[in-house]
């Protein structure tokens, strides 16, 4: 049997949990793959802390070097976290000709490009289906078992910490500050849950799907990103009147020469399997030409399922190293298509629109606000306006109540428009909550 | 690039979608996968007939020892059917060393260990991921995805023609035969339903599951199979009433030393992804020790999406052959743990019941039911006994009602035991209606 060595770069949660597994479940790691797989070096910045996992002195390394240098080890496993340590780290180990699995998506997502090239320079293999989704097996499916297909759309709830914050905010009508609280006090959510709320980690994922998808790198810069910091509960309650559960989706849309790529709150139909995934679940969906819909669901995040995708990696790499083979193997490249992706941009988005607008509780501000709706072409689906006061404006202190146009598809160009309109002429006297609705007409 | 020949058994709806999708999305799957697919040959045995895609005459072929004798055929794909025709076939083709794709379930269900010991002498592969669950890309998440997981259970959905009825009788309040009609006028049902129905093509695919999961070969004879042919709606609509929704689950468990398989039709609580799967879609539920719950859902049959799936496994073993290697990347065999699978006796089954008698409507008995059942230590979850008249008995023209017990967990052995002796006993006058039920408690 082939005995395949690796190293780990960061013994955190899923450092640790890659070596509880490799432990504990040994016996049918070999039996499944015939692959000897040994720990050979761990890495970590800090010995001298409270370990997740015990480890053996021997196998402790004081140095990146120590494992990057090692003739002995055939694959560097990155799961430290961070961009400029682990793109050196990662570089070095590729011009020593390892191997390199990693759950480092906003590296790939922002980095990839140079990345994947040296290792197709240097003839080594990258695994990262720990980088998406966490335990579920989506960069697999979307390389391998949806070969065959021409991908339309992939899109999917890929942050777990805010679909917890949403989830609690729709089931239970928390505000986002108690629903963000609580999750950080049940560990989903970190102490600094920035990359989360703002939707950043969300878009890295997504872009590395959709690279996968569309065959092609994406400038992450260009990624339209928007969090789920400012969501209001009314929205949550407003949209669920409307038969729609808010969820913060991750898209990725072919449109022919270009790829739509956008992170935003996201109204679903209630009946969409999605808007039925919660807490700190994922779920993807990927619509191939040939498969139709499929759905991918699991838990996201956490030690044990994180370093399950790890370990899937380390043994599918492991069996080209065992047969003497570099790169011979991979399927679906993340440049399958040679071209970088070109991004929709935002002013060309075209979709449904939920906007509620605040407004003076005065008889004709509906006529008025439709008019520009329709000057601007958009379509007007449903209506909803309340009667509940939300405040007394400032100014005036007249009464004014919240008012809710659902749109049919339009172009984010118009909306802005129209809404621009709105807002210098007063009808609304705040800036209207605009979220994208994800339904299909 | 290297070529891959293949030739195709079966030229009906399956095998016509593989040609005409390695036809028109032949740019993308060369691009993804590195891999130039040739069909070399195609055989059915009656080419005078309508073809769901043309195909060029030079590659029709006349006899199965065309395909199985050609030595420039790499792999041989099986869309056939049927079990004897196949498999001599298939065993004939892996003597030849051909490697195997098949969408075959019920001649691996039945035969697979002659078949996988034939292809482990001859060291050839067979790529079996259209065999379960149409496009879903279920197998490779098992063997590959999965690989670091000691498996406790999967069970899913894994017939659409069944999921389509229930789904209807469901949602429409249709009867078996109403809904069985329709299917068929939608073509979501052969003429020759059986198989569907009486949930053996279910019971095929999970014995195969089965095997992945815990590494040995499955006694098909021995599994537990019961169809929907019986359901009555009023079943359903009082499942409905204790928050279920019905389905033809196929489930296996682990316990240890043996394995629990099973196909029959169950009551989900509403609340369960499954039970939100409908029509004539697919889903699969794996329940890994390490990534926690995953499902995978998507189209479960149809000519496209299970080409998909016969492609999948075309590239993959392709990369094998083009890279001169046998069995050496395979990863999670049917009989990992070198031993067959010992399966749960039916006895020996152990989960919640409901369970529908048909009770004379006097006073005391349901307290007589209560007292067979905890003589049996059976314990009562609810209760259901509803005024509406069923009927008025045959000969004594008394009325009789439904009486519904929800049990806690509970034998099926003491399940039977006490239905026997509150049927001898004549407190209900019919033999009730059992359907177990899938509910954590």
């Amino acid at each position: 049997m082939k005995k395949i060595n690796i190293g780990i770069v960061g013994y955190g949660v899923v450092g640790s949990s890659v070596v509880k597994i490799l432990d504990k479940d040994r016996e049918i790691i070999t039996q499944k793959s015939g692959l000897d797989i040994n720990v050979k070096k761990v890495y970590t910045r800090n010995w001298n802390r409270k370990l997740f996992y015990p480890i053996d002195d021997s196998k402790k390394a004081k140095t990146v070097d120590e494992i990057i240098n090692d003739k002995d080890i055939d694959i560097v496993v990155e799961v430290a976290g961070g961009i400029e340590f682990p793109y050196h780290l990662i570089t070095q180990a590729i011009k020593n000709r390892k191997n390199i699995v990693t759950a480092n998506k906003a590296l790939l997502a922002e980095k990839g490009k140079d990345i994947f090239s040296l290792a197709q320079k240097y003839d080594v293999r990258i695994g990262f289906e720990a980088a998406v989704a966490g335990g579920i097996p989506i960069i697999k499916a979307l390389r391998e078992g949806l070969v065959a297909n021409d991908i339309s759309k992939i899109y999917g709830i890929l942050n777990g910490t805010t679909n917890y914050i949403l989830t609690s905010m729709y089931t239970e009508g928390k505000s986002f500050e108690q629903a963000l609280k609580e999750a950080q006090e049940k560990g989903y959510a970190e102490a600094d849950p920035t990359l989360d709320i703002n939707g950043t980690d969300a878009a890295h994922k997504i872009s590395i799907l959709a690279s996968l998808s569309f065959g092609g790198f994406v400038d992450f810069s260009q990624v339209y990103v928007e969090g789920i910091d400012k969501i209001d509960t009314l929205d949550i309650e407003l949209g669920r009147e409307l038969g729609y559960t808010l969820k913060l989706l991750a898209i990725a849309k072919s449109h022919g020469e270009e790829v739509e790529i956008r992170v935003n709150p996201t109204f679903l139909p209630s009946w969409h399997p999605l808007s039925k995934v919660d807490g700190v679940f994922n779920a993807v969906m990927v619509e191939g030409n040939n498969v139709g819909e499929t759905m991918f669901y699991g838990r996201g995040a956490g030690g044990l399922p994180t370093a399950s995708a790890v370990i899937s990696d380390i043994v599918c790499i492991g069996k080209s190293i065992a047969n003497n083979l570099g790169r011979d193997l991979e399927i679906t490249s993340m440049d399958w298509k040679h071209k970088d992706l070109t991004l929709t941009k935002v002013k060309d988005f075209y979709t449904r629109y939920y906007v509620r607008f605040t407004v003076p509780d005065i008889t004709g501000i509906l006529a008025k606000i439709a008019s520009v709706f329709a000057k601007y072409n958009i379509s007007i689906a449903a209506v909803i306006q309340k009667e509940k006061i939300l405040k007394l404006q400032k100014e005036t202190k007249e009464k004014v109540v919240p008012l809710v146009i659902l749109t049919h598809t339009a172009s984010e160009n118009n909306i802005q428009l129209a809404i621009k309109e709105i807002v210098s002429n007063k009808y609304s006297v705040e800036n209207p909550v605009i979220i994208r609705v994800e339904d299909e007409e």
